[in-house]
């Protein structure tokens, strides 16, 4: 089978993570993140993001969505999210069981939220009855490949700190968002006003893994009992923490990520260039949405494998990643030439 | 650091094993399980087990046991345990939030339960003011590194069936105990009544990944979802499925169980022939427990790290794994010889 | 203190529903309704609903939606709602909380929503990484007091029926419902398609106390477990019993709502002949919606209480109920007259 | 029938109580809990246990349990109580489904449990891997009828204290352990050291409704929200603060303790004066245990209904309660006399 453009989780392990995970194969040490690997990509996410940074790695995106999530919130709270947000449509209910809360889904535009679309949602403060707001959660990248604009993210958090709420980010894609930016990941995360932040490691080149930062060390009180309850402790720690040491050196995030946004922007020109098919969402990080005929798509997913977003306009994803290559592309393209 | 005696987990990756992640990381496959290494995997864990076993592959040893039991019940039933057992006091309460059940502990005799205790908690069917039975959970290794014989774990099963339970298995150390049996694994599990088991691989040298195992297709008409909703689905899946390809390659499984038991049989015969220190269980699989003077406890740990068992009478345990040696057993006990 | 229009269920309890309970107050029966007049209440639903259908009280509303939806669903399920659904605004998530379940708010008109609006949720079944939707759930009366035409509710069912959902009734004005519409109430509920139903009795004279009906007995294996941990399960079931022996008695139900929805719609007239008031709903049972000038609503509420709906539209909700007067109507509109 | 000895729920409501329901039955007050009755009946609660304590009321004994360990846990928290208590038998799980928590059983003696048998549950603090003690809750009076000594409480709140754990009262029967002891509430509550009370009143002649009340203000931030979400609000709330208020008029809650205490002592001396019937309790509230011969149990149930309470050793449980008449008891002996 080809590398396919079916999801940024298709891919496999970036050869530097492998590496560090061998070399992270010596001996024992303590389990359950008490060991040095552990501890030094702390370190690294604290030099990054500020010393006051809680960080706290757990499996995979859900795991760390739900754990932001629960650490700031009761069972009798709401949190505000795009219609088209993974906590809502893709992570089978997880939030609403695990922290017994209400979500509620804002119609989005392209991925995005904005303050006006929120504000429907802010009212029923103190009254009983109402499930209490308390956080906002955006993608970034959003789950239609776009990038929230750092204002953007700042009139957001402008919004939710005015009314006492948090803003969490599902930065599942952050290393995208950053190199679309081209900002460091603190400038539009944590002095954005971003209060929980899911680092994303999965789908840019690691096995597994994935961090939990908190700025506001007063939402970590009982944060390391929610993740072992729910179940995202990892007793052999000291390989994801290995993955984030090589994940940083070199900034091996931003190479990986850069790669995969460069793929996705000569995709979308190769496509352009073509005149047969049309485009749905701007190409700003690493995923192309694109309307095909219907009747192609199956042809064209037995050799690049990739699924389709919405059925009803036979709108299609195509993601790519650190190790999809320019002949990826051109055969990719070519193959839609001819089966147009 | 020497290697310690705190955990099988707090050992690495066994080579192979790596290597055939290594292996594995060829292209792209899809994910969540749909890949081929996955499949083949279900394939051997059939073939074991029998061709109508159903297998879920999750993170950790208390997502394999949440997801066992969640299946089975209703948040309104009752698991009975043993009041020692790993989802009654090492899992932070996680059956309960997450099956929403009582958990019933049942006095422990070396770790194991038997039909006369599990029988206090068979009564109130039917009478909705009381938890309704229907699960009971036994580990195997126990605990307490203790072995369910063939027999034991029969009589259980038929206590169950009889009362329409259904049986789990923690068999988050399954191979020591298929080793110390001598049988297969299906003779102990399947064929001796067991209607769910967690096989764990974690702690006999996989990266992390267990298995769950159901024998009745009824219990899992919902499994995928309730393993989604509870964050246990892998996205690169085939790095699950090409370790436990690797696990049963060459019975590798059983090589690793037992030379991990047969370094703990040797660290008992050392520790006995010494004289100083009293062993409080059969050393049955890969545990040692013992007792020794506090006061010596905190500097055995510095050079071999370990964990204590029961404070109240300075009763520790001592954890062999697959690549403990015989000169780690010499040295330790050389050590405790000199300390005490 | 006036009687206000804030709520019917401000109002008290009707006198011949208190007479019930006194008269049922003699001696001893068995508690938790394995008494004879829960028992011959129950008799009443099913002759008025047909014989197989299963009834459960319970303490109150929230209680009826939830345990209603409890029988039918998974926590991995989804309930498909109008965005202004009691169990969407006003449950503070107890469903969210307690069946696990993700709540997906459709957009309504006048509080009622449509197939089409449905339709949008009618995907990814099968597919884990989605909440599968599995309930439909329509308020009879709506929130903003009107009232689903016989066809309009089929459309509804029809469409759940075709995708293998079910369809709950949140009934608890059914009462009024039923006056407004003439028509029996199996009409517009069982034989209109609807599964489950929560049958209200507080707002209508009761002093306390719902029903849920199943009208598919599949649905409620295990709703006596559900309510009692849910604590729903009323010891001195008996009152409640009782009361509901008195609601069908002569039709007192009819008598209450008709009486209601009269005093609304004479409030509707008042309010229209004033020509001073715009009205924002359609007055089809006992509730009336008007936007009234900001700066009179404290002085009106200190006499009349009730409450403001939309505050950003100084919209207000005067609800009627069994025991409001003519005179309670044409002193209300008198002062608004006045203050205007 | 006869009035039984079943429970003191089987009886009925005192005549007192059912009047100020009718007294209330005045005109429209504000639903929830923001009327008159409710206010001043909040006010009594407070004049009693000290003007700082927190009042809410529930439907149910089980909602007052819960909303009380809610509001003082997370659910990675564990709830020690006797293994015989309501919490643990007779609520279906309530308690862990709504709270998350893992319930830790004490074997208990005469239905107390001490010092010493909580210990064994004290430690694993700060180990993410261990539910984190957090509540100890006891019975007063117990499941078994005995009645604990102020001393005896003082003992377990002590201990809780030094730990930094909450101690619950389940005061279903608070009424009668007041009598029994024959101190003032507050003394062996809160002056005790207890922090959090369901205090009951369904048991001693209320219709329905029962108080939780809080020590400690810091424990209800966010109870008002749990008790909406956990279905718990009843929206007529005046009518139970009516209750409330006659309950406590000129201490119609010691008339009725008092009575119901006396008949079970009766029933005791007539008994032992037969001399043909053990009694396996000491009788020091309103309940009578005793072993009987099993083949009588039905014919005397058919006359006066109670429940076993052990089938295994021919046990029953014979309540009193406040309507409970000497005629009762003598009728119920002569008839025990005649039949063995």
């Amino acid at each position: 089978m080809n590398r396919g453009f079916a999801s940024d989780n298709n891919a496999g392990v970036h050869p530097n993570i492998l590496k560090a995970i061998e070399q992270a194969n010596r001996g024992h040490v303590v389990g359950y993140g008490d060991d040095p690997y552990t501890q030094e990509a702390i370190a690294l996410f604290k030099k990054e993001f500020g010393q006051d940074t809680e960080v706290f790695f757990v499996f995979n995106g859900t795991g760390a969505n739900v754990l932001a999530l629960s650490s700031a919130t009761n069972s009798f709270n709401s949190i505000i999210c795009a219609d088209t947000a993974h906590i809502q449509v893709d992570e089978c209910g997880a939030p609403e069981k695990l922290t017994g809360c209400k979500l509620l889904p804002v119609p989005s535009q392209k991925g995005k939220i904005t303050p006006e679309g929120i504000k429907q949602y802010l009212h029923g403060f103190d009254f009983e009855h109402h499930s209490q707001p308390r956080v906002i959660s955006i993608s970034q990248v959003t789950e239609l490949g776009t990038v929230y604009a750092l204002e953007e993210i700042k009139a957001i958090t402008a919004l939710a700190h005015e009314y006492g709420l948090l803003v969490h980010m599902d930065g599942a894609r952050l290393a995208n968002a950053a190199v679309a930016l081209n900002l460091p990941f603190r400038d539009f995360t944590r002095d954005a006003g971003i209060d929980m932040l899911s680092f994303g490691g999965t789908k840019n080149g690691l096995l597994m893994g994935e961090a939990v930062l908190f700025f506001n060390p007063d939402l970590t009180k009982y944060t390391k009992y929610i993740r072992k309850q729910n179940m995202q402790l990892f007793s052999k720690m000291r390989f994801v923490g290995a993955q984030f040491l090589a994940y940083f050196k070199n900034e091996l995030w931003k190479t990986n990520a850069q790669h995969a946004n460069q793929m996705a922007k000569l995709l979308e020109r190769e496509i352009l260039k073509l005149g047969k098919v049309q485009l749905t969402q701007e190409t700003e990080a690493n995923g192309v949405f694109a309307i095909v005929p219907t009747k192609i798509i199956p042809k064209l997913q037995e050799e690049y494998f990739f699924y389709v977003w919405d059925e009803s306009r036979s709108e299609v994803r195509w993601m790519t990643s650190f190790d999809t290559t320019e002949e990826d592309i051109h055969g990719f393209v070519k193959l839609i030439d001819r089966l147009i």
